[in-house]
């Protein structure tokens, strides 16, 4: 048997980000940028309102006061959109919108709601202090400056960013495209008539989600026939569409379970028990693309929906994360006190769905959802966290302190 | 002045969520389940294996040890796709996988690891406990009960759940449907050559990825232009495939902003300074659509992308989760413990891009992201909070607590 943390340094191992893609923004979203993001000119420019309002120069209203209001002609307006900053004469306003350039001679905004919002002729009742709601050259970036690091994650404001730097495409690590196969011909559709001896095919519908929540984008084939030539082509069609393929089901000793036979010939797949429970059967490794393009990193697990789940938090999400460039590969976790004890089989490490509660201030507390020797899709959806018992641990007793991942939040 | 607390009062009083559909399990994804789910049948129904191994009558295995072996003959086998459990003769094992029904007369399942794997004849070395690796019918959920309760988010284990109960369509409230729409004959694509007095549209781009972030489903039309009629038919056209519209600019008191002029005839949309900083100028309401099926709500938000992006993060995201379903609207909050001291303007509700660091156990720490008087895409694009400061402060000094919202994780 191979330790759980062996099967994780191979997975993680041999998988690494994918290739750096230029792509146009709307593709960006939620990716790992893969270079540098430098700005081309200062940010701003050149002198700009931080406010709406009135461009003067300070010195035209150093007598403006509360009892002696300073009156000043207003000359034109200067929008965002104005082509070049214009000149202000001595004397004189000129009516700004925020983010427009500031006129030459002008050195300070008179915000609106200072004045009368007059049209013709502005009244203030103070003096502007030079530099006053101007936004200088290079106050927010300087041309040269990197704004957006390599390995930085594209989210909102990132992405504000750089659109207003003007770029229309980013070089990324583009979102790994996981192909899920579900194999067997014992499994039905969900919403299809219930048959004795059929089960309902879940690990499918479950994998596409997880798969999107780890941020990569997944393409749900369905249930394939568990017939080797069958599988086969069905493997091979998918391998041009994949970054990355999971297959659930097929895994057991019995003859009409055929995923180890088929995956032989197509790479270098290993299987494995590894030293966990649920989901001790795994099979990990590379199947080859006819077009010889590269190998594609595969996983075959467990049929079960609970071994398919924890197997794909503990192995499969930190694969996906690595392949989309994050630095950071797992989910949280905590240390929680034990509500109630159990029993944990030695020389395995156990995954126990489990109700973890608590605050940072106040500490958390883990209670088991359900029986923790029986894998249940019903426990696992009330879960919030995976329990994690140590291989050398035969128990957990009440209060004990245990290792939990956070599947939640 | 409305304040920040009586905005956000009004917009979510006008909310609610999307009306409950049924939808096939793909695009269940995300959303919030509108109605109990309960099992229709015991989970299991009939007496299952939970190991792959040899079902016996563990009376039969009674004088089993590791000096006495005891060996039973092998009848046949037992798949998870057989359609009926067989009976099994007294004094005889039957193969059986993980997940299969129980042969009549059989009430334990020896694991194969625990064996000799015999085909014909299997060798036991110690005896079965009644019950052993034998999952009981309703042991998992009994028919009735409810295990997906009106409210949960559909996440991967809940479809799991789902799916293993044969569902293909389920009773969500849908996802909100936001058509994002950019405002102004002064912006360009990112993309498109520099102009002088041109603007980068980063909103659109901005406000995509934000509206996915919440869960919600984004459109971004694109730039619109301001000229009346044009920007009325884009809103029109949009109407019915919203359920919640976003446009950003146009808002100043320039005549070339012409927002406020074009959705007042459309419905009931009010135009308030909220008193906060940065992004007072807000407009919400509901405008009717075409068909008349009912009103669909607007947010018009300031151009400037750190306006649009704080005034999405304080009203429009808790709306658009509102819509969703969900309970919880708000995101986390810490409270930091400030690094320096900063003004905050008397009146208005501050919001400053900071950069939050520390554990639950240690504390936080809040530092501003550049000069929190300015509004600057560079810092929010490096922030990971914003501080929060209230209408009565007028600084924040150094070692102060401050209210802290999270933006990640």
């Amino acid at each position: 048997m191979r330790s759980v943390q062996d099967h994780l340094a191979a997975v993680l191992g041999a998988v690494g980000p994918v290739a750096p893609l230029d792509v146009v923004l709307a593709d960006a979203v939620g990716c790992i940028l893969a270079t540098d993001i430098a700005v081309e000119l200062d940010v701003p420019q050149a002198p700009v309102a931080a406010r709406d309002g009135y461009a003067v120069a300070a010195y035209d209203t150093a007598d403006a006061g509360p009892t002696s209001t300073r009156t000043l002609p207003v000359a034109h307006d200067v929008l965002v959109g104005s082509p070049a900053a214009l000149r202000l004469a001595p004397g004189q306003a000129v009516r700004i919108a925020s983010g427009a350039p500031l006129p030459q001679g002008a050195d300070a905004v008179v915000p609106v709601e200072e004045t009368d919002r007059g049209a013709a002729r502005v009244a203030l009742q103070r003096p502007a202090v030079p530099g006053q709601h101007v936004r200088l050259p290079g106050s927010d970036a300087r041309a040269g400056d990197v704004v957006l690091a390599a390995g930085v994650r594209l989210g909102a404001r990132q992405l504000a960013l750089a659109a207003t730097l003007g770029r229309g495409r980013i070089r990324v690590h583009p979102t790994p495209r996981v192909v899920i196969v579900s194999v067997g011909d014992d499994l039905v559709e969900p919403g299809s008539p219930r048959r004795e001896g059929r089960v309902y095919e879940a690990d499918g519908h479950a994998l596409e989600t997880a798969v999107r929540d780890a941020g990569a984008s997944a393409r749900r084939v369905g249930i394939v026939s568990d017939d080797r030539a069958t599988l086969r082509e069905a493997l091979e069609d998918q391998l041009v569409r994949a970054d990355l393929i999971l297959t659930t089901g097929g895994l057991s000793e019995y003859a009409h379970d055929t995923v180890k036979d088929v995956l032989a010939p197509l790479g270098t797949v290993r299987f494995d028990h590894v030293a966990m429970t649920p989901g001790h059967r795994h099979g990990f490794g590379t199947v080859a693309g006819l077009g010889g393009d590269g190998a594609v990193p595969i996983f075959a697990l467990q049929g079960h929906p609970v071994a398919a789940q924890v197997s794909f938090e503990v192995f499969v999400r930190p694969a996906l994360r690595a392949m989309a460039g994050h630095a950071d590969l797992f989910r949280p976790s905590v240390t929680a006190e034990a509500t109630v004890g159990w029993a944990s089989p030695p020389g395995l490490r156990q995954f126990v769905p489990a109700l973890v509660v608590g605050s940072p201030d106040d500490g958390y507390e883990v209670t088991p959802v359900g029986d923790p020797g029986v894998p249940s899709v019903t426990a696992l959806s009330r879960a919030n966290a995976l329990a994690v018992v140590g291989e050398q641990d035969t128990a957990v007793r009440p209060g004990q302190r245990v290792h939990c991942l956070v599947l939640e939040g």
